[in-house]
Order: C-alpha cells, then sequence, then structure tokens
C-alpha cells in the first residue's frame, strides 16, 4: 500500500494546500499531512489550531489523516513507517529550496522517497505569508484560503492586531 | 491620462531607484512614488524622513509625485484611482518576488495592471540593504545613492552606530 | 499619446498573446502589434497569414493595429516613432531571454522602453511550439488559440502533414 | 493499484534515467518505461533500439515493462489507462520546461497527474546529448551509461561517424 | 605569486567549505580562509571558536592560512594585499546572491577580482544552516561536516538547547 | 605557474569575451584562448578566421596565446598540461549550462578546474549570436565587438548575406 506524507507548517492552510492534498489523495493510498514546526518562523496559529484547520477541511477524504510533529521529517517518516514525502511545487520560485530539503533527506534516509507534485496555476501566489500580509491589512482573502477555516483565520488575525 | 504608481520600501532610495523614476515619468503622464511600510523589516528611516529624500530627488520632475501609505498596495492604488503599478526588475533576481506579488495583486484587483521596468544594468547590484550594510562598515556608498541624500543617508547610519 | 508596439513571431496567434494584446490596448492610447521574422525558426504560417490571423481577432479593438516587418525591432520602432515596446512574461522561463533582448534593445536606442505584462496564469503554458506540437499529433488545442483562428490553424497542420 | 508511465526520448538511456526508473519501480506497483519520438530533434538510434537497450537494463525489474509510441503522451496515458506521469528532475535546470510539459498534460487531460523524482545528484550533469557529444569525440562515458547498454553506443557512434 | 581570500561565515564549517579549501588550494600560491562577521544573523559559533574549527582542519595545507575581519570584505582584501576572492557554488541557488555581492565589490574596487569554483555535487545540499537545524534536532550530521571539528558542533548545540 | 585555457567559440569574439581575457591575464601567469568546434552549431567564421581575429585583439597582452582544438575541451587541457579552465557567466542565464558542462568536465578528469569570472555587467547582453543577429539586420555592432575586428564581422556578414 502505497503510503505518502504531505508536510508543512500550514500557518495557516491555503487553497494551495488544499489542493495538493486532493491531489495526493487520488494518487496514494494514504496521505498523511502533518504540522511540522519551523524553527525558523514564529507562528501565528498554535499546532493545535493548525491540526483543527486542516482536519475541519479534510474530513471528506477517507484516506487523509491528519498528524503534527517536534522534529526531523525524516524521523517522523521512519517512526510512522511511510517511504514517500510529497511536497507542492508551484511555478514560482519553490523549487530551489524543495529541492535542496530532498537532498539533504535523502542523505539522511535514502529509503524515503520525495515526490514533487505541481500546485494548479491558479494557486500559484499563494502562500501562507502573503494570506498573512493580506489580511493584517483589512484585505480580502476569501479566495486564498478554504471556506471552512476562512472564519477562523479573520477572527485570529483580527484578535492578534488588538 | 495615463497615471502610474511607483510604489517600494525606499529605505534609503537608490540610484537604482531613480533610474526607474526617471524612466517612468518619460512613459507615463503620471508618476506617484508612495513609500509602503514593509511590515516584515523594521526601516532605518522614518516614513517621513524616506518622503523627504524622494521629495529633493524628484523636484525637477512635474510630473512625479511623492506620497506614502499605510495598508495594501491595491487599496492604495483603488484610493487613488490610478490603473497601472510601475515596478523595477534588476537583471538580478527580482523577478519571482515580483511576479508573485504581481499575480495577489491583480488577483485582488484585475482592473489594477502592473508592469516591469528594467533597472539600468549599471544599477543591477544596487539594493537598500546593500547600501546600508556597506555604510555601515564605512564604505564609499557615493556611487550607489542619488547626491542629494548621502549626506543624510551618511548621518543617519552614523548616529545609528552610536 | 502613449503609443506601444507589441512585437512576436505570432505563429500562430495563441490565447496568450490575445491576453497581452487585451490588457495592452487599456493601458496604451494606441497598441500596433506587429509581426517580426525570426530568422533561427522556419515559420509554419507566412508574414501574410499570421497578419491576417492578428487582424480577424482584433477587429474590436479600435486603438489596435497590426502590422509586419522584416529587420530590426529597434528601427521599425523609430520609423513608426513610438518609444515602448510591450512584451509579455509567463511565469514560466520567458525572463531571462526577454531581459537580454530588452537590455540589447535599450542598448542599440535608449530612447525606446520596454516595459514587461504578466501573461494571465491561466495561459502561463502556451507557447506557439507547444500549440504546433500537439495539433500535429491530433491532439486538442480549441482552449489554447482564439475561437477565429482555430479552423485556419487546423487546416494548415493538416495540409502540412500531408 | 498505482501505475505509472516514465516517458523520454532515451537516446541513449543513461545512468540518470536508469536511476528514476529504480527509484520508480521501489514506489509505484508497475512502471511503464515509454521511449517517445522528439519531433523536433533527429534521433541517433532507432525506437526499436532504444525499446531493446532498456529491455535489457530493466530485464531485473518485475514490475518495469517497455514501450513506445507515436504521439502525444496524454493519449498515450489514456490508451494505457495510467493515471500518473513520472518525470525525473536534475538539479540543474530541467524544472521549467518540464513543468510547461506537466502544466499543458494537465490542462488536456486533468485526470492525469505528473509526478517528479529528483535523479540522485551523482547524475546531475548527464544528459543524452552529453553522453553523445563525449562519445562522438572518443570520451569515455562509461561512467555515465548503464554497462549492458555501453558497447551499443560506442559502436553506434563510431558507426555514424564514419 | 596568486593568492586569494576565501571569506565566510562558516557557522560552522561544513565538508562543502572544506571541499572548497581542498580545491583552491591547488589552485592558488597561498589561500587565506577568513571569518567574517554577517550582521543580519546571530551567529551560533563566536568568532574564536570558528577560527578554531578552521585551523583544526586546514592544519595539513601549507599554503592555506586561517583569519578573520570585522567589516567590509573589500577594505580586508585590501588590507591584506590580495586581489582574489574565492566563492563556492553549489549547484543549487547561492549563484544570484554571490553575483550581487561580487558586482557590488566589485564596484567598490576594480581590482579585486572574485572567482567562483564549484562545489563538489556531494556537498550541493550542505549548508551550515541545514547543519544547524538537524543537528538540533539530534539528526545526524557526521557525513556533513569534518570530523575534526564534529564533536565541538555537537557539544555546542547540544550546550544551546540546555 | 597558474596557466589557464580560456575556451569558447568565439564566432566571433564580442566584447564580452575580451572583458574576460583582459581579467583572466591579470589573475593567471598564462591563459590559452582555444577556439574549440561546437557540433551543434554551423560557425559563421572559419577557424582560422576566428583565430586570426583572437590574435589581432590579444597583441597587447604578453602572456596569453592563442589557439584551437578540434575535440573534447578536457583531452585538450591534457595535451597542453593545464589544469584550470576559465568560464565568464554574464549575469544572464549562462550559470546552468556552464555548471552543468564544468560538472561534466569534472567527471572526466578531476585534476582539471573550473573557475567562473563574471562578465563586466556593461557586456552582459552580448554574445556572439546576438552581435551577427543583429549585423545581419544592418543594425550598429561598433560597440559590442573590440574595434581591431568590426571590419572584418561587417565584411562577412554582408559577404553572407548575397
Amino acid at each position: 500500500m502505497a503510503r505518502a506524507i504531505y508536510p508543512g507548517s500550514f500557518d495557516p492552510v491555503t487553497n494551495g494546500h488544499l489542493d495538493i492534498i486532493d491531489r495526493a489523495s487520488k494518487v496514494f493510498d494514504q496521505v498523511i499531512v502533518t504540522v511540522l514546526e519551523n524553527q525558523r518562523k514564529s507562528p501565528l496559529f498554535t499546532i493545535k489550531e493548525r491540526v483543527s484547520m486542516l482536519e475541519s477541511i479534510t474530513r471528506e477524504y477517507k484516506n487523509v489523516e491528519v498528524d503534527y510533529y517536534h522534529g526531523l521529517l525524516i524521523d517522523y517518516a521512519r517512526k510512522r513507517e511511510v517511504g514517500i514525502i510529497v511536497k507542492g511545487l508551484r511555478a514560482i520560485s519553490d523549487f530551489e529550496f524543495e529541492f535542496q530539503m530532498a537532498l539533504i533527506n535523502r542523505k539522511l534516509d535514502s529509503n524515503i522517497e520525495t515526490m514533487f507534485m505541481m500546485t494548479n496555476n491558479k494557486c500559484s501566489y499563494i502562500s501562507s505569508s502573503i494570506v498573512k500580509e493580506i489580511a493584517s491589512y483589512g484585505g480580502d482573502i476569501k479566495d486564498l484560503v478554504p471556506q471552512e477555516v476562512y472564519p477562523a483565520i479573520i477572527e485570529k488575525i483580527n484578535g492578534t492586531k488588538k
């Protein structure tokens, strides 16, 4: 059975992430969406909030599970006994960073394969940080994030500004 | 009448920025140079200082106005009723970031068009941050910034170091 | 009055080209769409056929003219007394080639400015050569080219194969 | 059952190709390696020779099949009823071209997903054309191609030179 | 006598750095490895610790000297009367940033030439920051850094975590 | 004594090439400028003409020699017993192709090191093919090629057109 991990910060989840989850769920028997902390950034949403948002948008997907982990992705993949990591690439710029991470992960464990899928080009300009920036100025992010989590994102960002 | 906004942090203005202002003033009937705050960076110069530097170097341009705004570029463009945003591209690396911003701005308001102009290749290595770094070490920035603002930049940076 | 030339091979014209013509016609007072021969490629359509296809799809645009030229773009711009060249950039890869051409054109005549506009990201994968390749294998190009020229392209490609 | 097509010119097959075949065979239940003609290049090896070379190097892989096709990749994928296309990416430069092809293929049939795998970075400089160029000058290509096909490649290239 | 400076943060030194030191020592009569502070980052290791690590791994190289400097690279090169700066490029992504720095350095002093060497592609995924990130999660960095400095790096990172 | 080969097609030599020859002659004890045939292109100038143009522009350089070779660069380097290959990089786009060639050359002979130098950014838009294209349309190439070879290039291109 082909199982894959789709890791990310998801701070917050966007329509670009949802697009990859949807595609990956059609290719693999099981997809584990895993929230990883990124030491280099201080997140807006807690791990718990991010897991909860992911769960609410993946409810309909029978073969998608949501999880989180503190530590190296490779250690997590081993623990879960999953041999495939899925990453989304947008037409814009992700490639080099993701390629470096994939090479280092292959170095750390050559049994774990990274596979790249293309984000829908309608989402190629969406990133979590751009969503946060637009929302913080009161801009309209309705088309950038899944509708189930839209109210939570707005509430959080308004709360942060006060 | 074709009017365009040239937005940026201008922290501080460089010869690369001045080159774009000069070119844009020849193409468009009116150019509004607008200082926008960048939430991700803490600026060296205040908005007021940056506006003042831009005003001193654009005095000779009859069709150039200097302004500033707190908020989304797209909201500013709507407020000013301007349909064109001008961005400078250097041969080096700006492309992907600017392209993403232009796509997101088009998404937010499809009536506002982003147009890119090439910075003079004599300026392709100049950025505000490199100017600040060189000056902070006592390096010579005379050829990197407009002469009208050179003393103000040096004074600010020396003041900051104390 | 701001007039711009939009040059290209247009062999054949695609929805990506039409998107730029449409955007440019909103920004500039007049847009001259000019078919230039590309010495490095042997075209599928004659100059006359390409001009005719462009005319049929720009009929509704009051401020768009179609023309052709044998020679350097810069010489053409001078002859027509137009100071602006418009080029479309797709999210994918055009940037470096177009930037080099713009720099060389600026070197040849510094009064002529190149401005870049972004192609709609729905068209970012469309190019004339990909259209020809798909059509030559009997693939469906209906969504890739303007409907007015679709029959002509199919007829030409089928005729070429015989 | 997850089945994938790994398409290419394979003119000739290299160690980079073999690396991807090996990785893909571990991820997917079945991998169909398919020789496609590339209209834009005149090949050195016939389709039959390329199929034969691929068969000799994949003999040990139980879940790998070799095939060929004249036409669009998407039509082939439909005919074979396979929903996944696998492409190798080298650290160097393939990305933009492959991304464009993947977007156009998605446009032609949104049910067929392209997935990218990284070539081993020991192979990142290997391409079929570089192999042919080196061999044509009598350079040593032993480490660049699978040993089973090395004699055939040398023989072909020496034969071509006469 | 051709002398070259190899500058960097070396926080900490990696196998990628050592590869460049080794190659440069074969090309140039003398190589000065110089630790420069990077104002934009707060380092993990002190200047003294970094110099000490570099000294321990270059002991065998007769023509390699280790040094450090607070200030602009160009001022340092002038002070040491060295006309060549050596930088390593990995297949992944360093190019644009290094090119900009080289252009600005040429602007500051046109007598000082920057030369680029390729890092071994076995090291193309290694960077100081990735080493720190992996080690901080208890991942295995043995193959990423020179063995002489491996214990010091582990000790530092474990000490920092407490 | 540090000796370097500067290889290329030089069809014809441009100011960009001359800039690299000039810089390399200051860094290395001897520079051998070597005309290599490029199998993939049919040249405009014969090897003999290209050697002759290079000789006329390097007459003043005591430590520059002009040569030519039919075959692999690496074989030539071995024959001449030179351990360094110098390549120019323009800000625009050469990087990936040159990097691949350097990796393959290192694979063929690990004792031969490729070093990259930056072309003056005033020359970043110049290439031999752009020079030929402009000249073929009667455009002005005076500032793009060394003055010593300008008449020969014009004569050749005019002769070719007849």
